[in-house]
Formats: structure tokens, C-alpha cells, sequence
């Protein structure tokens, strides 16, 4: 995890021109990787295979500047990876594998050929550790930076999971932890304000946080759960991935299911440096773990005895709560045995 | 063709947010039509189904406000079809069918839910005259309108059409006519240039000029070719899509197939609507059909017996000359009899 700046030279975009800049893009993804992929960037489409019977799933996510990120704090590198984590992330949460994207860019002047290198690195690693080829894409000109990502993944007809499947009686569970990614954010912001308000002779102090801020500017998908899953044979009744907050994504399962459902404050996986953060910020971690968003976690539902079997095969997960009948608000039980119900603050992108 | 205002109420987006606007988006796009469409909008991806054996085939393009449209002349509906025709003709420049796509908008502040409403009027009239399902999508806020759109169609693996498969002696064809786009998109311009200059009382004269106007802001893309070359059976030895400019696009082709060309300026099919809108701005007609854009017409190479087999199949095209052995750069034969290197313009997006 670095956040050094993207590099000295400067070279304008305009000085390549589009047909340069997509060869340069085209030798910087390299040759496709997997065999499914028949025909990447050049053509006037990609053409990939899938295996017969398998199901496509598809996904798509719109970066804009000063919306979803802030190039102040944003190594390019960075964001490419997180472009491409955010998608796979969608596939996963369908407990599909991911196999082709395509990227699309809008360009504004202020950013370099070098800078579109370093994107296009990120983007290259994150195509690289997830199986994924980049098969096709465009760019343009563009007031603010505009990174638009679309991924095709394939599953099984039978392994697809929905946000409607869950039951009345099954378990909720999330991956790994919460909280971390808006934790990074929030450390990232105040870093930013300090600089503009200390000037030239601020001295930053981001090595205590590494581990939010990478939560935040460099998040993986649980493309590793999805793979115990799979080989296991476990099959979650419902799942979503964690991006616009947890709260958010419970209603959602819930609405879709049919359901509603009681997590336990108690039981909400905090990283101890993700509270590190939220003391040093006096803040609350169980707000950044409820509705901090750009987690890529996934929240899914399973009956008793599949948690059980997840657990033996040492999945790295906890139970947050249960699935309810009837169509009530979903609640939240506070560790002083109130409830409250789940408020989706979601993120606001208008 | 209409160029009427997309309507005089004006609500903003944040009065209804973005969950909200989804719901309006999907009810806008309606159910899945085509039975490969297994979900929809609403999940974290959708599901498609393609016939066993099939290749996919993907595309995609991005389209930011004033680089590749002027929101003061370019009536949102029409926007609409038109991100998704381009893309539409990318897919029938595979030799392909289209059949799910994904649309992203990034909205600015000034565009109000009744744009939005007219935009994907205009996307769900191209959805359904060419047989695609909008199966998902992103909105978000931006500075300007950003509209992305990616295509997934399907053929089998012997049908398909790349750029790279034509010979010499092999003969240059184009569907329909060229140069009408770019004759529209110059009545449009010098039309705001005079509303400008002369203020209020200015009196349009578009009427005259439907047939261009309509070439620009609502192009078709020539899927109605492409299923005639599948069921006749014939099959063009390289084909793509007339989006940066004719010239451009031979030379595309001429690189990816190791081939040289000689186009006949005499031939290429230029409207006498188009002749007329070059004349009436004092332009000249040739130019608009070798360096004008946007006009998804389809250039394809196959035998003179292909050639006569679709000529007999009734299909709209012209042979505007052949391909040659080596490597020179293509050339253009004047009615004159002098020849000219064809230098690819294309648009500059930078």
C-alpha cells in the first residue's frame, strides 16, 4: 500500500491522440489471460466464450471525480484497482466468476498520459489477481475524470444468488469486516483539511491508518468466499455486497426477500484499527460499520446448519444477526438491549 | 423526428434521490422482452442467458456532454436512441445480435427527472425496435451528462465478422449513404450560431433538412443487412462500422487485414438531401461522406459473388471499390482520374 503521487512527468494526452493512447492502453493490459476470451481490445466489440449452460451475469459501475472519489487523495493506481474490486465485487455477490470487462474513461486535461498509465497498472493488478481480462472499452474528453466499468462474470444456473432467496429463521452473515473503508475515508478527509489549513510545513501522520485507508482506497472483492462456496457446496439463500452500507443492504435483502430481520450490535465484526480510527477521530464505529459504504463485503443468508459447515471450512465470516417473518422495518439490538430500526443513509450521490 | 423541448416541467433529481429514480428508470424500461433475459434490473448484476455454443460479443461507448453532443440541439429522447443504436451497430459490425444492455447516466444539476424520463424514452424505443433488454445500469451525480452504455450481443462462431479477414481482389461495400450525419450535425451548429447572432427573432429553417438532421441526433444501425447476410448465408470476409469517418474506417480495416484499397470517389453514395444540405452551407459533399462521423453505416469486404448474391437478396448497399495487395496506404481515385492518399480524419475527442 503506497500513496506516493503517480510520478514527475507530465505528459499531455493530447500529444498521443486517441488511436496512440489505446495502443499504449492495449500494451499495457497485455494479451488476454483466459482462454474464454476470443477476441480483446481492437475489433469493433470483444468476443468471449462462456461455458455451455452457464448463466451470464453482468454489472456496470460509474466513477465520477469529486462524486465517488477525490483525486487529492487518490492515487491513480489506486482507483483503477478499486474501479475494476468494485465490479467484481457485484459478481461475487452473485456467487458467479468474473471472466472480461470493459473500461471506459473520460479524460480531463489536468490528467497526464502518465497519469492514465498508472490507472491502467491498477487495473491491470486487479485484472491480474481476479481472472479477469479487460476486452474492451473507450475513451473521451471530459470535464471531471469519469472511469466506467462494466463485467461479465458466468455461474451455473444452480449456484446464482439472489437479495430474494432469504427465509424467516435463516441466519444473516458478512465477510471479513465493517466500518474500515469509511474509516479511511474519513481519515483521508480530515488529512486533506489539515494540509489546506497547516500549509507547506504539514506533516502528515496517514502510517497509524494504513490499514483503514487501504480498506478505502484499495479494497478487495470476497471473490475467495464465493470460491469456498462454490467448492463446498454451500449454497447461501441470498446475498449483496456491502457498498453503500450495511444498513442499506439489509433493507435491501429484506425487501427483496420478503422478510425483515434483528442484528446485533454486539456481533458487528470492528477491526480494532478501524475503532483506532473512529477514537483518534472521536467518532463512532458502529456508525462508520452501519452505514459507511465501498466495504465489498459480502451479506448473505443461510440456514443454521450451512453456517456451521462455512465455518468448518474456515471461512472468514460471522453471524450478525436473524432473518424475521412479516414485512417490519429490519432492527438493530444495541449492546444495552434496546432496539432502534435500521435507518439506510446510503451514500448521496445528487 | 421531432426537435421538440423535452417538456416544460422541470423537477429536480434530488427531490426524488437515487433509489427512487432506479424505480422510475426500471418501471420506464418495463419487463424483459427477450427470454435469454433471466433478471433484470434490481440485483447486484443481472442474469442473461446465451444459446449453447454462441460467442458473446461485447461493446461499449461513452458519451460526454459537449464532446460528443450539444445539449441545446440535441433533444434528450433522441440522445437516448442514440447511445443505443451506436452501440447496436457495433454489435451488427460482428456480423452479431444484440440482446441486453447496461446504461449509465452521470446527471448534472441542471437536468431535471423529466430529461431523464425523455432519455430513456428514447432508449426504450431503441430497446424495442431492435430486440435489447436494459438489464442494468449506474446513475450518479456529475458535472456534466455522462451517458455509457454496453452492449452484450451473441452468434455462432462462424458467423461472425472481424476487421482483419479481408483479401485483395476482394470488393469494398457500404451500406446505405454517408456523409448525411455530419451534413446534420453542420445545419445544427450553423442553426445555433444564428440563433445566437440574430437572438429571439430568429426563424429556423430545419425543415428542409429532416432527412440529415435525423441521420445525426437519430441514427439506425443496419442490423437489417446483418440479417440478411445470416440468412442468405453470406458471409462478408471483414466488416466494421462507419462511427470516426469512412476514411478512417478503410484504413482500419486495410491495417488489421494486411491489405491495401482503392475507393472511387464516383461511387460512394452520397443522398441528394445530403448533396443539398453541402450545398446550401457552400461545403463540400465528399468531405462530409469520407471524414464524417456517427454515421453507423456498415463497410464490409467479401467476393464479387457475395457481392451478386446480395445484390440479388435485395439488400441497400454499394461497392465503392477494392481491396489490393501490399501495404500502401489506401487511395481515393477523383472522378477526375487523379488518386489521393485517404488521410483518416476522424473526430478528435481531445
Amino acid at each position: 500500500m503506497t500513496l506516493e503521487p503517480d510520478g514527475p512527468a507530465f505528459t499531455p494526452i493530447a500529444t498521443l491522440g486517441e488511436f496512440r493512447l489505446i495502443d499504449r492502453i492495449r500494451r499495457r493490459i497485455g494479451p488476454p489471460r483466459s482462454s474464454g476470451t476470443l477476441l480483446g481490445i481492437g475489433d469493433d466489440a470483444a468476443v468471449v466464450s462462456v461455458p455451455d449452460g452457464a448463466r451470464l451475469v453482468i454489472t456496470t459501475d460509474l466513477l465520477i471525480e469529486h462524486v465517488h472519489f477525490d483525486r487529492t487523495y487518490t492515487p491513480m493506481r489506486h482507483l483503477g484497482y478499486k474501479a475494476m474490486t468494485s465490479n467484481i465485487s457485484d459478481v461475487a455477490a452473485m456467487c458467479a466468476r468474473p471472466n472480461a470487462a470493459t473500461v471506459s474513461l473520460g479524460i480531463p486535461n489536468p490528467v497526464s498520459v502518465e497519469m492514465i498509465d498508472a490507472l491502467y497498472q491498477g487495473i491491470a493488478e486487479a485484472a491480474e489477481r481476479y481472472g479477469v481480462d479487460v476486452v474492451g472499452g473507450d475513451i473521451s474528453g471530459s470535464h471531471k475524470l469519469v472511469v466506467s466499468v462494466t463485467l461479465l462474470g458466468h455461474a451455473n444456473p444452480d449456484e446464482l444468488a439472489y437479495r430474494s432467496g432469504a427465509s424467516p429463521t435463516d441466519l444473516l452473515c458478512v465477510s471479513g469486516s465493517l466500518g474500515g473503508s469509511y474509516a479511511g475515508l474519513r481519515i483521508l478527509q480530515q488529512n486533506k483539511e489539515r494540509l489546506l489549513s497547516v500549509g507547506a510545513a504539514y506533516e502528515p501522520d496517514l502510517a497509524d491508518h494504513a490499514f483503514v485507508i487501504q480498506r478505502h482506497l484499495r479494497p478487495e472483492a470476497r471473490t475467495d468466499l464465493v470460491e469456498t462456496l462454490l467448492s463446498e457446496e454451500i449454497r447461501p439463500t441470498a446475498m449483496i455486497d456491502v457498498s453503500d452500507g450495511l444498513a442499506s443492504e439489509v433493507r435491501h435483502l429484506c425487501t427483496e426477500s420478503g422478510c425483515s430481520a434483528r442484528i446485533m450490535a454486539k456481533d458487528l465484526p470492528i477491526d480494532s484499527r478501524t475503532a483506532a480510527a473512529a477514537a483518534y477521530l472521536d467518532e463512532n464505529p458502529l456508525d462508520y460499520a452501519l452505514y459507511g459504504g465501498e466495504e465489498y463485503e459480502l451479506l448473505f443468508t443461510m440456514t443454521a446448519d450451512s453456517v456451521a459447515e462455512l465455518r468448518s471450512a474456515g471461512a472468514d465470516f460471522s453471524v450478525i444477526g436473524t432473518c424475521m417473518a412479516g414485512d417490519d422495518d429490519p432492527v438493530i439490538e444495541m449492546t444495552d438491549g434496546s432496539t432502534t430500526p435500521l435507518i439506510a443513509e446510503g451514500f448521496r450521490h445528487f
